[in-house]
């Protein structure tokens, strides 16, 4: 099995599942509780927190309230965040975005769209123009889920401040954390991340929040995470978050490069005969967006799966939208008879060329067996 | 060590861990993947839904949203179902549902708290004054998990239903699942659970619902969880779910009477010149509600943990909020100068006679030496 649909999910480190385990055994306490075992545990996600956050932040200005997940991050910083006024987004969002964002249309709020260049990144020029003073929060995806489309966040947040320094900014960084040499600046609020993307566990997520940002609780009762986030910390969960993610982080550049080698090496072997490439040169090289010309992405997605190879369509959080065509897609200007044949090929470090190799024969025959079938 | 503090978090059962391990390593796909292995993990968890399900309730009548945690279970009952009017609880509500409660209440909701009686059971007749044609939901949790104290949900329920058919019911079940022999009624909405209680992980939760029940989603984005709460799923921590709930529910009244013993036995060994006992004798065999007189509980507590022995003294959860006395105990109408020295022993059905042999051992001689040293 060649499984290439690692923005989906990642198959967990088992060296990290083995530096966590105790906490499954062991240190199976509630870190809440007072004595002796309970407070050594709290103390432990103290030091976690701080492990984490470093990667990307600093801990001196900025704070990691674990979540279940991305998504919950994402309804999390949108829902506390976006109160007032409009809120701008872009058309490239995750749909934990999209739908909080129509969710919030639905209470009031106005929900602008950005649109999208031709390979998935925001057009900057028409989001800052969406700006205004009643603006209270923007959403700009780090790093595209289905194209791979790289948002320079930093930046963009940069301009945000300066059209009105009061509107929160957030990113959802769910497909950078752990793959894109990044550090949040100080214009950044809030920035979402997801552990099953990167080696580790579903139900585990963070919400990295600048300190001195007022937000409200999104689940109620115990007040945990200092209160934002109730609910017994997922000890387990957290600590393989913290081993993948440093794991991650040591070779995060050496990664970078290895994984881009396999994504231009699967380029080269594609047929262009047969696919377009979507994604453009300087996206995230741990996703690859492809059209299959004139035949049904998934009718590939399930041929190639035949033959051992996984791969998706567009995000598989979409799935369940079921949608014939990508939102996303459809948003990069890609016309409708186009559209239908996208796919999602998404890396890891651990890919193999030879893989890779494989990947892209079974990709081109399955094509061109599909096209004559069509003849 | 000694561990009596199961109502906070219980040990992970290894052979359920055992029997999930494979949801770790070799089914890791994301459940709303399209090809075959994706689609088998969300059609495994489909019979997931059942098997939990058919334990407390039928999956003619009902549904299975699986969530993170019981708090979120709560939050999303309430924030999602007390839309209107006015919504009732109790003043013996986990904090997951006093503080949503009172997030509510800042939202423009008026709350109603019905008053306990001296066990920490709810006041039934006080709580069905407080219904009227405006009441959009009622909340009242099944096993209170400070003091055992178990509410007869299904007859309060009734009666609720009685006074306003169009009230929703809910009750937090967290400290019933899996240890009450219990099923859900038709009068009742919906029913939080969680994983960790009972053997299986944290970061796991649930919250069963009436399917012909409209709610709202709680977290969006992807749409799993029939649209109420996206984000991938929790596969692993689901699957232990499961096998610990079936694991437990095969033994349950056969545990129910070992852990009742247990209890009884403590405190029969218990010197009742030092402590009272706060628990009645119908309440639930997992939780002991003592308090030591004259002492601070918070002493004992780090007292018996130097000796080997884990208790609590209140919720777990309630640590965070930094107040001196348990709200719940106050409303059991204990006076301040007792409720200091309230202690929680928790019980599980691996707990051994031995254990609590040298628990009462070790509480009596520590309260004792405790009270010498006061004099």
């Amino acid at each position: 099995m060649i499984y290439l649909d690692n923005a989906a999910t990642t198959k967990p480190d088992c060296e990290c599942l083995k530096m966590a385990e105790k906490y499954l055994t062991e240190y199976f306490f509630n870190p809440s509780a007072l004595y002796a075992e309970g407070y050594a545990l709290h103390r432990e996600l103290e030091q976690t927190r701080k492990n984490i956050l470093n990667l990307v932040a600093n801990d001196t200005n900025f704070e990691i309230i674990f979540t279940s997940c991305g998504s919950e991050a994402d309804n999390h910083a949108l829902f506390c965040g976006g109160k007032r006024g409009n809120i701008v987004t872009t058309e490239g969002e995750h749909s934990a975005i999209i739908s909080t964002a129509n969710e919030l249309k639905q209470r009031g709020i106005e929900v602008r769209f950005a649109p999208l260049n031709s390979d998935g990144s925001v057009n900057v020029a028409e989001l800052l123009k969406l700006i205004d003073g009643k603006t209270s929060l923007v959403s700009v995806i780090h790093v595209n889920n289905e194209t791979g489309a790289i948002n320079d966040v930093n930046a963009i947040a940069k301009r945000v401040k300066a059209i009105n320094p009061n509107a929160l900014f957030h990113s959802d960084g769910v497909q950078a954390f752990g793959k894109i040499p990044f550090k949040i600046s100080k214009d950044i609020d809030l920035y979402s991340v997801s552990a099953h993307k990167i080696g580790a566990l579903k139900g585990c997520g963070a919400l990295i929040k600048r300190k001195s940002l007022v937000l409200k609780p999104f689940i109620f009762g115990g007040g945990q995470e200092k209160g934002l986030r109730s609910g017994t910390e997922n000890v387990f969960g957290i600590k393989v978050f913290e081993f993948a993610a440093l794991k991650k982080y040591e070779k995060i550049a050496e990664n970078f490069e290895k994984v881009k080698n396999l994504k231009e090496k699967l380029i080269n072997l594609l047929d262009k005969e047969l696919f377009k490439i979507v994604s453009s040169q300087n996206s995230s090289p741990y996703i690859l967006s492809i059209i299959a010309l004139g035949v049904r992405g998934e009718i590939i997605l399930h041929e190639v799966n035949d033959k051992g190879l996984i791969i998706g369509t567009g995000s598989a959080c979409s799935s369940n939208e079921k949608k014939r065509y990508s939102r996303v897609i459809l948003s990069c200007g890609i016309d409708e008879s186009l559209a239908d044949g996208v796919l999602r090929l998404s890396f890891c470090p651990e890919t193999s060329e030879q893989e890779i190799e494989q990947a892209a024969q079974i990709l081109n025959e399955t094509v061109k067996n599909r096209m004559e079938i069509m003849k």
